[in-house]
């Protein structure tokens, strides 16, 4: 007999989250209902954000429940279908989190067109993490030719594409980052004009290098003391889209650091949080463009792929160990 | 023989500016050129914000020169015209700061309409102060009918005419401010739903039994922890105009407090600085509309007039003893 192996959210972590806050159980396969389909999951996203709903309070989107499935991004294949639009063999992708199986609406699943590019991409350059760069660096953003923007976290799934549009835009991207290899991989694979390893280097020193003209946009993925250097040389009218604060989810104390409320004053700065679910009416046009841009090697992008569906608590908490490059996967089965 | 009394900046203040930053200089009496008006002062406005530009660096605007006239919002009485559109006795405002005489070109000077209202509030509500309100509130705070508005500052020139303003948009309205006799004014003569002293009372805990369904915009005069207490309050999509940091501005120590990264990144949160200048295009707009308000008495003002030129230094540092309540204006001399 076939079962459903899912991961549940078996406690609320303090500060760094373990192993211990994830629990493997075995539910029966699902049957679907008129209008469903029930897919076998073939790829799994882990990211960032799920940190935040982790906890019991507010963040982007409401808490995981404890002992339900965590949800998020997968990809998985039609098995069986009662609903006319889909049909067993299609590839679709969809937020039904970790789990094997899952029965969904139709409505709720996205068919994958393989003929733009690998499905994997549908998680990640051509997923929510594309559509984040792109909507939060041209909406919020807004960068012109000939400024500069920086972004943090630049070698992660977002900052790579933040970065690449940027560029596509015509501006002067510096990318901040954390380990050498990252550092060469933005410069000499992704094309941004600098990046800076704040493990390694003065920061403050090493942006208003590499900043002559100060900074027009600064895309957040990090926060803490990184940003404090990039907000000391933000230009009148900068903007500075908040997409995340990595440095910070884990921390036990309260995040204290130089107020920014006279950096944005005395600068006319806009600062904005969003979440990518408040696009969902333009999708379409944010994934047509990230596909042309893709296909046409304008964006290029890096996924890390971990094998085994028993693997996925581990790749969550190695996101936080800031060593990956790029979108970080967890493939459970081929397609058949 | 008629001289020119100026105050010029005599020295860049650290911390808490004093007399010794001014200095008074007699200068002979101006020409008027062709196209010109000379003008002899009423009126003189002394604002929180010109003590960043008492400051060498960067701040809304450049830096006062040293040993020059400190420039600021004036009223005046045109005494010789050597343009058409301008005759002796004209009442004027202009920017043309601490100097009891003035020559300026027609087109920096404004024509006061003395039917709206007394000529003084062409310094206030009905000049800078009310424009501020005005556009750094409907602007980027954009209230909406039953949403809760917090403001500090709020019996500044500013503040009163903000909180004004959202109760016509039909908000909730909470004030911040610094004395027992603010609280009184703002909650029995202004209309404001509450009012507290962050001088004498618990502000996060009184701020949270005022603000039930939290705060949708805030518009922040102050800075500091008074604003730490009211971002732990914002609600999702919050807009928080950064229209003035008094708390700050005489600081020595940097200032550090709680990061607000994280509060404006899960509460999808706009925070943004301005200047009123950029809103020069929609002045008419905003004075107009100002004005119905102010004639309509659904916009109550208040000023503080002191006596004397020779006053104007010591009126300017009161704003920082936070005694004040409304438009703090020099009276220089009478209209004849």
């Amino acid at each position: 007999m076939i079962t459903n192996r899912q991961i549940v959210l078996a406690g609320r972590p303090k500060g760094m989250p373990g192993l211990e806050h994830f629990r493997f159980v075995d539910a029966p396969l699902p049957e679907p209902a008129l209008g469903q389909a029930l897919v076998r999951t073939l790829y799994l996203s882990v990211d960032p954000y799920m940190r935040g709903r982790m906890n019991e309070g507010k963040s982007y989107v409401p808490p995981y429940p404890l002992n339900e499935v965590i949800s998020g991004g997968s990809i998985g294949q039609v098995v069986e279908s009662k609903h006319e639009g889909l049909k067993p063999g299609d590839l679709v992708s969809g937020q039904w989190g970790w789990q094997q199986y899952a029965t969904a609406n139709a409505a709720r699943l996205s068919k994958i067109d393989t003929n733009l590019a690998p499905i994997t991409t549908s998680l990640g350059v051509l997923g929510m993490t594309g559509l984040t760069a792109y909507f939060g660096l041209l909406d919020i953003g807004k960068p012109q030719p000939g400024e500069t923007v920086v972004v943090s976290g630049a070698a992660g799934a977002v900052g790579m594409v933040v970065g690449q549009i940027a560029k596509i835009q015509g501006c002067r991207v510096i990318g901040i980052a954390g380990s050498d290899e990252k550092i060469a991989y933005l410069t000499e694979e992704l094309g941004f004009d600098a990046a800076l390893n704040y493990k390694t280097e003065d920061l403050p020193k090493a942006l208003a290098e590499s900043c002559p003209l100060g900074v027009d946009v600064y895309f957040d993925n990090v926060g803490g003391a990184v940003s404090d250097a990039v907000l000391s040389l933000i230009n009148t009218g900068a903007r500075i889209p908040l997409c995340g604060q990595i440095s910070l989810y884990n921390l036990k104390e309260p995040d204290v650091g130089p107020r920014v409320q006279t950096q944005l004053l005395i600068n006319k700065a806009l600062m904005k949080g969003f979440i990518i679910g408040d696009y969902a009416s333009r999708f379409p046009e944010g994934i047509t463009q990230l596909a042309k841009w893709v296909t046409g090697k304008q964006i290029r992008y890096a996924e890390n792929v971990v094998q085994g569906f028993e693997n996925t608590p581990q790749a969550f908490l190695d996101l936080f160990s800031g060593e990956n490059i790029g979108k970080q996967l967890v493939k459970v089965a081929d397609p058949e």
